[in-house]
């Protein structure tokens, strides 16, 4: 029997609980599109309680989600204020533009997943015929790019009251928010208030098979439903899925610690190893980034060994590797992981580690500002 | 205990089946975006096959697989001739349009469904800087508003030749179109053979509890694909709803001609009752459209009426009244159906039915052309 | 020495005077983006009391300035009512929807060029998700496709109170709206004061080579000021062309009479030449439309032959021609175009007009419902 | 009577010389929409074969010229690469987005006004679902917010071999692109071979009132063409603006080294001031941007200070000014403005002058960088 693979690729590929099988199977349902299913709406109710917002909607994904809320807090010719290294700007191929009329007006992130304020401040441009209108400004928590970085308090805070002075309503992608919380030990609400509105991913971390919720004020809400009926995402007997993201939200939120510890220990484990470079301070919640140190190993030729070895990652940026945790990543898995890759890198490496250290800078400097050569699925 | 209400609202109101139920709590899943889920690979793949085409894509629903269609097919600056009854004129939002860059080419529907071909003649415009670019023919069968109307396979090749002769493509919205087969008695490759993609819905009659499918050719469904995560329903297990969508297609689309029986039985039932007024020759499928006779009785008060004696129906245009069976409407709900709303317009009667028959010739001529007073959920 | 050419193909060629040209030459300047220069503000200011409007702005042509009001008046998602015969329909190349992300809700044009009020009642769609939000009513007067048809002065009051019944602007398409202006024999400001926005070209009938306005409250001017600079519309020393569009208002809209009584004339002669049908109750301004009786002679021998002639018109439908009159037509042209006519239609005739009669109803009925074979410039 | 002002804030500012008032009066017109206007098919022969391009177009603005070139290479759904610093970026109002469904994928510009290449390679997106489709790199050249700075040859060849090895066209914003031939003393076609398409403007430096010019390949300017008449830039007897246009390629070409001459000057002068921080090697055209060094003389009051003075110049951006000659600045004028710039600066002076050598690395890191208070008319 082929031994089992320790899928490190992404908290996306997680599979649902037997429990939420069971729900899915006994799920009273309805039409919500008649706002009908009764299952939908107490997940709704939930989510926004949970978030302390006046109301939430359930989406398909986390990318109609951000679509959504930005379409709804945006008219044609908006721009939106967005870092570069944005899952909006990189990974949802441009919809807001594309689709909505409304430009990116790109901030460059900091390594540490923060929109810094000044840069925001210059940022926003006069209301003059000549610019675009500066109408919202997007984060992300945690950070994918910027290596699962979790944003402090007090840069929420911070930025809603810049935001505040400016009158511009603030969004996060908050895909992966309960990993945040998990990371600062404090309930949710205590992000989602510096924020207007929200997307968040009951799939990824939580497990749910599909779904997605958006919450903020009740008439923002109100919009988002226009905007996701528009877009395809008004489905019909959505209870089957809120039944399981029900249970994202009341059991797996509870346990995501683990993973961040288990992503601890990774990053711990490679760091020993000769060949990866590794800054562990940057490791946070559930991803980890390491990169791979100057060699004959190519990126392909590593994440190939390693899937020989049972163990998957991604490629994310030039010689930058992702790992990511999630329920069905145990402690004895991390451990196989650490060996995995040092047995490859063994392999594989050449002579000619030259100068580990400038790649420590690379990665604190913004290892993810290199784009992938090809995109990985996130 | 409260009596069971024959809810006839919509089709879309339709529970998934305990079989359904079962499939998705069983279903072997990964995540689509990879395209590691096998029970949608599996899913996609049957309905290509079904359909006669080249590959098949899920989407969450019947809205986004037409906006993902149009998208795939026209460019900014295109247009589509489409139905002023059509559901992606009526319907969607005017989606096309806002997000997609296309314009509404308008062409009046036959009461049969039908676009004339010789209006499609004249709409077609020249290659001219003053015009859209014409792209796009998109007709619906059965087609709702005009009453579940299905589409005859000599329409559909003449249809085809047509737009061949132009170089233009055709789109289906099926969203029902195995009521359309159904109804003809043939396989559904027999009809999407005339177009060049097809969107149909595994919810409605076919009961699945979420999802839509798009079929076409490969190089088609690849541009599809890449709408359908801008928009924002690239999801992720998606088998536990595409396992439920199987059976939709195996068992489901077995027994429509059942809902089509109890249509015809209801139209009888109505036809005799005094008040209402209706065209038995147009109920083709599972749709009912009727006409309340000039009265005091109003609309509205007509469906509360009927909902006091358990009975739901829709109101679907000025005195014109929408009635759809489906899997949980038996043989006797029809009965009770009948006598309801006899019972009600024989309460709400006034000496007022000046002219039943020239509201005849208003059901005859576009009952559909009068816009609902509020939209109906459909 | 070759004879001069009549071209009634359109008002759209006429010259510009030679008041115009020396106007043109001593004009002040200065940069309107800076809004400094003081023709055009004396331009503006002149337009706006003219139509007793808050506003007016100087746009380079009368499809910008379409175009800017309906991004002005219209979010995305938004729709218009607009006629099936509109020139913002037919001939604007669909930009309201592929740039705006505006639908059209399209209405049937009655041959008077009205959009019939019930038809709008119908047309207006309720606040749902499911549909496109009704935004604005677009007419058009005098109107092109419906032969240079004038609004009375009784339509324009009623659509203005069912208009303000729906909290609904009007836009007017006025092109030619001194044309309308001349053949009700009243103000400008009697036409303007029933709609909420109009557009007026400096061009055509009144001769001014570049140049339409458009009018409106202040706030909407500011709107359409910001999308003009988007839009590329932002010109720098444009008195240049605001000097001889002074004239065009002051000077040209005194003498369109006798445009008018030209195009009575023609209408007339046409009348009585075997082989043309003409409803001359339907010339009510500088355009005429007429029919070619069927016969061996296709439209385009007919304009090659008339061309050889020294007189040229356009095709404007499926044996429906088209000719307007302008400063640059003399009585003695129309006498000439009358023979001309009557010549190549005379050459021209095969025995078969069987049914003239038929193609008056067909005049009637909406001889613009034809779409050209190719678009005639207009 | 009051002494003329020196009006240096922009090069938009420049009036038609009389030669253009005359040749504007006696311009040969038609109608430009049937493309009858011989004026300006000369005008397009003309400046097709001056860039060494198959065709050309006349724009009314520099702005609709950039977006018919962008709308005619990108589909929606597309994205460009483009400087942070571009005029197409920073002001022409996120028209590519709002209107093209187009994202900006926005690469920092070098002080020098060139996006590096590596960044460029960064930059260019996989061909994924995740990802807007990379499909034009945009440059400008001379580039305004860089300060006129003029881009090499070789940086032009090796941005081509770049572009030409992933299969991207390159448009050049070449406003002012005659500046540049100036200042490098080439044939304009040296410039223009490097690139797919070029917008460049009569107007600004050339003193044409109105017009732009849009060239590249055949098929390329027919689609600018489609797309200039759906956005309203089809303008009728355009000749009157195109006979100005002549003269500006023909004979205000030839006279822009004059405008450096005096920009050098300017900057020389200016470089002696006490008070005023800038970097001479930066002047290479006619555009001069200095620093004001720390005071307690805010940049509106130097500003209002100068233009008590007569001489009048903009803000760019913190503390950042900018004067621009043309025509209509003699070498007397500069001097007068040295002297005007002197007298305020001493008059403002304050103690405060702690760290001019700061500014200075302000300057050179890119003083273009801070976006400005309020947007100046540029």
């Amino acid at each position: 029997m082929a031994p089992r693979t320790v899928d490190l690729r992404s908290d996306t590929l997680t599979h649902p609980t037997d429990a939420m099988r069971e729900a899915m199977a006994k799920a009273p349902v309805g039409d919500d599109v008649y706002a009908e299913d009764p299952t939908v709406n107490e997940l709704q109710e939930m989510a926004a309680e949970l978030m302390g917002k006046e109301a939430a909607l359930l989406v398909p994904t986390g990318t109609m989600g951000n679509l959504t809320a930005i379409l709804a807090h945006c008219e044609r010719g908006a721009e939106i204020l967005v870092g570069d290294e944005a899952h909006i700007y990189v990974y949802e191929a441009g919809g807001a533009s594309a689709l909505g009329g409304v430009a990116y007006h790109v901030i460059p992130n900091a390594p540490n997943g923060e929109l810094p304020i000044p840069a925001l401040q210059r940022a926003v441009r006069p209301i003059d015929q000549h610019a675009a209108r500066t109408s919202l400004i997007c984060i992300e928590n945690t950070h994918n790019r910027c290596g699962g970085a979790v944003l402090s308090l007090q840069y929420l805070a911070d930025l809603k009251k810049f935001a505040d002075s400016r009158g511009l309503p603030v969004h996060m992608d908050g895909a992966r928010v309960f990993n945040a919380a998990a990371a600062l030990d404090v309930h949710i609400s205590e992000i989602a208030k510096h924020v207007t509105t929200i997307q968040f991913c009951l799939s990824k971390g939580l497990a749910a098979p599909i779904g997605s919720m958006v919450a903020g004020p009740k008439d923002f809400i109100e919009k988002v439903h226009r905007w996701r009926k528009m877009l395809g995402g008004g489905m019909r007997q959505a209870g089957v899925i809120a039944a399981p993201g029900m249970l994202a939200l009341t059991d797996m939120t509870k346990r995501l610690h683990e993973d961040h510890e288990n992503a601890t220990l990774l990053a711990e484990g490679l760091s020993k190893i000769d060949g990866i470079v590794i800054d562990k301070a940057t490791v946070h919640s559930n991803i980890v980034l390491f990169v791979l140190a100057p060699s004959d190993l190519s990126e392909d030729e590593f994440l190939v060994g390693l899937k020989q070895q049972h163990v998957r990652m991604i490629q994310f940026g030039p010689r930058t590797i992702r790992a990511v945790t999630h329920w069905q990543i145990s402690e004895g898995d991390i451990r196989a992981s650490i060996d995995a890759v040092a047995a490859v890198v063994q392999q594989g490496r050449s002579s000619g580690i030259i100068s580990a250290m400038k790649h420590i800078g690379l990665l604190s400097n913004g290892y993810g500002n290199g784009r992938p050569a090809s995109i990985t699925k996130v």
